[in-house]
């Protein structure tokens, strides 16, 4: 068995996250890029960078702009990056003379990153949501089961009995926190990503500033005090907090899993997994494919942390290596949530009624 | 940019490789566990275990067999597995009197296991091909520049003159190790696995052995002693192996990477990657890409490794994390050996001629 | 070569911290341990739930004690934990009638997360000037050097020349944000643990609160809405922190070793390393140290989230790999920092003067 | 708590172990150093390469030599090796007119590489015949056991019974094919290093061959093709053989945590851990070490692989990274056959007697 980009029907309902996944299509990407465009050609046009009716027809054609697809992955393959190619599809498409001025001052990393940060701010709100809801199911299980004895566990072994709202609170208390980080996070992530060639914006003489903050302001991002192109703490960050969420909701499944043994039968699941050799066994699934994420997720951040040694102006190796993790992690956090917020209604006990 | 089920499009010339990949389609997948269910039928009435007109009715089937991916898809959500579902389908296909007997005695794991390590086994087969053609190649380079004086460099600094064919042969050697390696690694990993529900065959009764000895052969893969369910250590060894060998091709990107740099020029290549933003670039993006791959792999290692805790008779969670895993791994390795043979084929001077 | 407990004398010169490992060595950790205890039971005492002259007893051998270390090695071999010996050893060294009231409600976990906490508390304290140090003289740098020229660089090409003052103001602004990042981590790491034996303070009866209201305060830590005993996400975040800090450390390094290529001549240092081989060679040995320690906490950072899948009300398995992983975590980033602040002062020149 | 240099006297019982460690010692280290330079220069004037009463000098100075280690660790901060400083001394110590033959034609990597497969070998023999003993002892687990009935498990829920053999093989075979695999890594792995400045043994003309030929000889090492200072495939593949040991054994480490669970009971074991809070309890603190040993191998191994992005003819960067890893590495995976066999030998009962 497998999960690669062309099995995704098969493992997708299991593994998968339609919703967050639509942020990291190529019709999502390529509309985040032309949003890019559009709007640096506007905020250069209000600084007199390029003529105000370039900007209006970089902005027109960027609204019915159909990129040639195959051709940008060809050229992917030689250029490393696929704005090359796009921008001169689209200035082709913008025609002249205004062509000329499309992406002006700018450079890949600039599309790029920004692109990923604006898709990213649509997965952290739907994450935020989802978030937001498990807490309300887990508070309503609490209610429901909270006032339950329980036996409390230490080193896999029976410690003390309790009340099961303490086993409770204890998956849910993280995942305010996790919230409450957000509030930090928000701001180091969700910035415009704007440096032009070589981080300094050289192309925009003294109006490299005034352009960043109108940018910024249009997209709805932060307007950092520099560009980030070699400083990935941000990306890091994210990565770290994506994992947080998924290894407090992998703790909460490896408890449910154990939670579930028969002999213990501390927690009563409707739903559970079918075998294909034994029709008596009610398989935890759920709970064990948030162990799964929780892991996996451990495993990419550390590939990120590796990506923040990014030499010099640009480092296509590290760079590179960000794209292959993040949207995997984004994809396998959304995919720890849902099956969560599943698993969670499918609880129809926890502990012993006294 | 991302690199997701979704965008293929833009990044699989970079990132990907059609020839891998198509080890890892649905339709291919569906394809193995087929082979798997038609030669463990004919296996068991050969040992009569299940009757032959049984058998040959489910080898009719599976050769016709579409099954319903949409509905495989929902079921594998909620039972963790494909297998479930799709004999259920298949059951149904076969019809009465026969399909009772299919996937007799047998478990998802072994079928998804099975179906893993043929397909696999194509891929090796791929990549030993890759490695055998790359070597050829780095043999030509060092034909035609190995006498080329140049500068070899430890520490990042100029250490001593030496010919180029010492450093081409650090490249070329290590490559000549891993195919090597695969004489030990091939019966470790292309292993029939065949347990039944828990390891033991308990419903073929005495005839487990026989009808595993057929069906390995049948499969052209290797009987082992046990059933190796809860042993992960060949998936480690094959995933270890893949590592190896996006590790010595990173080695050789890093240090074409370096030799590419303007001030240095020990390298002249040709097909370079343009730029956004400065069209006089040429950038060594293959090279880049090679470090990229060997830092992702050696990335996803861990997780295989994490994935050997595997508890019990069968553990939903550590054996997911390796679905995860590996064909990305053999992806990343396939791109990896395609990437550097372009890159070597685009090698016009390494060193200075005398 | 290795790093082993046995040889730091070879090797902690490049790659240890002599101040940042004195906060673990076993006499800071048991004395931490005792400042626990001490404060446990005047807090208790405060609140009438020990009498006031058992708590006098306790502070005053906890002053005077001098636990037998090899009984508490060989106990730890069997306990997992270093507690129970130490407070079967503190109790008979308080005697009757004021030894039962050690460590009373309480828990080995309690002890232990407390007592790393507190220390990690000098740590960060200790990074934190450090940084701001090094933030200081990368300011100085600049404006030794910053005016000069050199070439910008994208994906290991020359893309155009800047002035020196860019690539600094890279390397010192993520400190800059490293710095701010500790305003949301302070209050997130150095909070009390105090849970008791299931996290419930349940010996301690209502008085759990206001007896942690009074520990925490007398320890200098924040107390927490409930216990953290199995979310680790406050130990997760501090080794986010120590890899950003010496991710960007790294990040520096690479680029000086890159700078200080022989044929790139970007940067002039002083005091690089000698070979055994080759007399005439100057190794930017810091600057590689720095890609190394970089590489190092990014691999441990993987351990660290992998324990947050915490099970139950204590995980012996998961809370283990703590301790493995963040004494080096922060040791490797102590390293990074005296190393890094070696480096730049022995800057004597970057880019060229105009 | 923690784990460093300074507090070994607290945690080595858990989670150290003292006869690997043996060989890490900066006594060991140095000592195998010094065998390889005496054993260098009797081969080099076997061939004639220096005087044979220059060898004599040297072999009898290695015998008597006695290292200032202060002055090497120093030296080392800024070396980045121990090796300069060491020779230096070591010449001072031969004294005129031999000590000048010293090292010839060798370089630090020589030295620390064949010095740490020197060691590693020694290593390794221990560990493999703990194996040995700790599959005999499983063996006898099984014949006083095996024939016990115990439930099978599947996906963490009860599938069908199975005589206890069937798990206790499940361990005891994984380990046999451990062992099988030294076979093939042995010669892979203990390899002499002789390569000289560069890796091309410059300094000895035509004898280099001849040199390495009788230095691997005396050694008891393979003598290799070409050395192998850049292609750290041996390495990798010695990390990757530690990590599946510990995966192994972390699985059993696994199984019977969970085995040993109070409603479960399918193991009775003497020896459990005590708490200090709840004096009843007897934590399978053994079998968790296991986890936590497996879990911390399977993170150090990504490292190992990352290093091998060795750039050139030495990076120090990558280099210096196994040396923080490969000790720890080998003295986790002697910690976890330690800890095995102690846990296999507290086995009192497994499954339930018919």
């Amino acid at each position: 068995m497998s999960y690669t980009p062309y099995n995704a029907p098969l493992l997708s309902g299991l593994l998968g996250d339609a919703e967050v996944t639509q942020h990291f299509t190529v019709r999502a990407e390529i509309a985040a890029m032309l949003r890019f465009e559009a709007a640096l050609a506007d905020a250069e046009a209000c600084e007199d960078v390029i003529p105000r009716d370039a900007a209006e027809a970089i902005e027109t054609a960027c609204a019915s702009f159909e990129p040639d697809i195959g051709a940008i992955g060809e050229a992917t393959a030689r250029d490393g990056v696929v704005v090359p190619e796009l921008i001169r599809q689209l200035r082709a498409h913008v025609g002249e003379p205004h062509g000329k001025h499309v992406h002006f001052g700018s450079t890949s990393q600039d599309v790029i990153d920004t692109s990923f940060v604006l898709r990213m701010k649509g997965v952290v709100e739907l994450l935020e949501s989802r978030l937001m809801e498990l807490r309300a199911a887990l508070g309503d299980v609490e209610t429901r089961f909270g006032g339950n004895e329980m036996m409390a566990r230490t080193r896999m072994q029976a410690a003390l009995p309790f009340a099961a709202a303490n086993r409770i609170r204890g998956w849910n208390a993280p995942l305010g926190h996790h919230l409450d980080r957000l509030t930090a996070l928000r701001p180091r992530v969700f910035a415009l990503q704007c440096g032009g060639a070589i981080g300094t914006l050289d192309k925009l003489g003294g109006k490299g500033g005034a352009v960043s903050a109108r940018l910024a302001k249009a997209l709805g991002l932060r307007d950092p005090d520099r560009q980030w192109q070699t400083d990935r703490s941000g990306i890091a960050d994210l990565a770290h907090w994506l994992s947080l969420v998924t290894g407090s909701l992998g703790k909460m499944g490896q408890d449910i899993a154990l939670m579930a043994q028969n002999e213990i039968g501390e927690i009563k699941l409707s739903g559970g997994g079918g075998s294909s050799a034994m029709a008596h066994k009610q398989n935890p699934v759920k709970a064990e494919t948030l162990v799964t994420l929780a892991r996996f997720n451990a495993v990419q951040l550390s590939g990120i942390h590796q990506s923040m040694v990014h030499e010099q102006e640009r480092s296509g190796a590290a760079w590179t290596l960000e794209w292959m993790l993040m949207p995997q992690m984004a994809v396998a956090t959304g995919a720890a949530l849902r099956t969560a917020a599943q698993l969670v209604s499918e609880i129809e006990r926890i502990g012993a009624a006294g």
